[in-house]
């Protein structure tokens, strides 16, 4: 089955910036398990996606308590340089939580005859299960990477974990390891 | 703040159907929670809006562990019987888990006037938390209702509302009960 | 190639409402040709879809010269009883002039295997232009009905027919007649 | 009222290019009054969007007689350095005619507090057009810009002029020349 990764958030404002977060450490750790499993999709042709927020000056969502990062057009939404991004990847620039929304990521995946997304980067509960239900709505199934997403707590990540591990819609939404990708797991 | 109430997937296949799922009984659980926040919010003049699976025989979707149900133009997506719909309520069929997913949903908030959604209904972890997460990326702020959705578990439910009660979209994003959107809360 | 009818905005408030617009008569001068089409559709297992404004009361584009009408869930939206709408057609009531904005039709035409849209109805230049270009956007072939489509005018109508009849996007674009389509003229 | 240029389709690939189409001489015709106006408004605090076509290799749209160009992530699908492009501006890459399609276009407009549109560009019966179109679902007002939009041939292009500058829409679809905009007419 033809797939693709979908690596979301992994930005340099969240995982370089002078200003660290909750979830700056847990998003360095998964770094490694990220170049690996990209490197092994794109050595049998897979495309890869790294997915970046990309917030404009007085948006809707900095009225919280997030400061204003990640803005469109500034290095701090790029992919961190901590990834590797080789030339064949996709950098996509993403306005809110979802790969998909308000993008064309979804028709980019059917150009590319793609049938199934793994999705990893952060946090675990907002943007990459976002990306996940999305990708099944555009009739995508979905793998939520189980060792390449993280949230700011162990206890959040291994929660939803935990919740789309056994659930009505497999095998359309699966959890699972980048070893368990890599052992043939999606054939 | 004007607010809308969006009562997600309490539809009678599901509440009302021969066959009963892990969500039957949960889901009739919040009617009475549900039935009398609408009609709180009808009495100052704000919308409700009853959003409803509607699927096509052979939807992508049935690929997995669901049986088909819901389909539309029948009544099995209908709004369960159990709840209380005014003339001047919505009902919105929706495609997917989110309310907003390839329906005009946002727009019709806009021209409502709407800048909240108070989200309730079926599953906590799926179509509400999806609706909630879309509505804050079409720039409303959110509540998700506390004693008004529901899980197949109360396990799950109560860690996802745990996992977004105090977020970093704090006050766009708020979980709160019934009554404290009765008591002034949102104000 | 699978193809299917949209019949667009062919609604009762236009075409059997007391007041009559400028559309009204070569509204009502193609509905044989709709009926016909329609039916050698359905007679191959084709879809028919007919897709009629709804607006919302205060709806933006009522802040124009158009009175209200073909508000959602009226009556007056509702396809026109001049048209023969069958059991297995799909009635699609959209919010704006193309059959795609804010509408799932692009993911029920791709659960459908359609591969080619037929437009026709009302007008040419409005509604039936957008859904033609929205459909393309969508990587699906559109046909722009020559003889079951019309405009306010004569005038209107045949130049829309020209300026798409020979085009860079041909034969993804095409101008055609129902009978050049009941020839065989799309495979 | 807060209004926002948008620039269609004038890439180096189809004003510079080596090879030319019948669209590259309108489209250098109408430079001057391009700059101009952005000039203006940039001068009035107000934005200017250049929507750039940015296709995929083995796109859809190519299965006609379209040549592959503007391919994403080249330099052919940025805006012609004929164009005067200020730091301030925004460059929009879209993947279809209109700039809203699987765009965030319309969540940035309404962000920015713009009202209404002033489209140009090229070509006036397609992307113009289909921009224009687009903009009028999102609620916002939209000017076809008499003598900053072209077609292949004048005859089309004055066509297109005709057809929607005395329409049911009207003002909130308006067909105008930069001098009427700068004279006040939108106030």
């Amino acid at each position: 089955m033809r797939a693709a990764l979908i690596v979301v958030d992994m930005v340099r404002d969240t995982l370089e910036g002078e200003r660290t977060y909750p979830i700056t450490r847990p998003a360095r750790a998964i770094v490694p398990a990220i170049n690996d499993l990209a490197e092994w999709l794109r050595a049998r042709g897979m495309p890869v996606v790294f997915a970046c927020d990309s917030f404009l000056p007085g948006d809707f969502i900095f009225n919280s308590r997030l400061k204003e990062h990640s803005l469109r057009g500034t290095d701090g939404c790029r992919p961190s340089r901590l990834l590797e991004v080789a030339d064949q990847d996709t950098v996509l620039y993403k306005r809110r939580f979802s790969a998909f929304f308000k993008t064309d990521l979804d028709q980019t995946l059917r150009t590319w005859g793609v049938e199934c997304l793994l999705v990893g980067g952060i946090s675990s509960h907002f943007c990459v299960l976002h990306t996940v239900l999305d990708g099944l709505c555009h009739d995508f199934r979905a793998v939520l990477l189980e060792d390449a997403s993280a949230a700011p707590s162990q206890e959040i990540h291994r929660a939803v974990l935990s919740h789309y591990r056994d659930n009505p819609l497999y095998p359309l939404l699966r959890v699972m390891t980048c070893e368990q990708i890599k052992e043939g797991g999606l054939e």
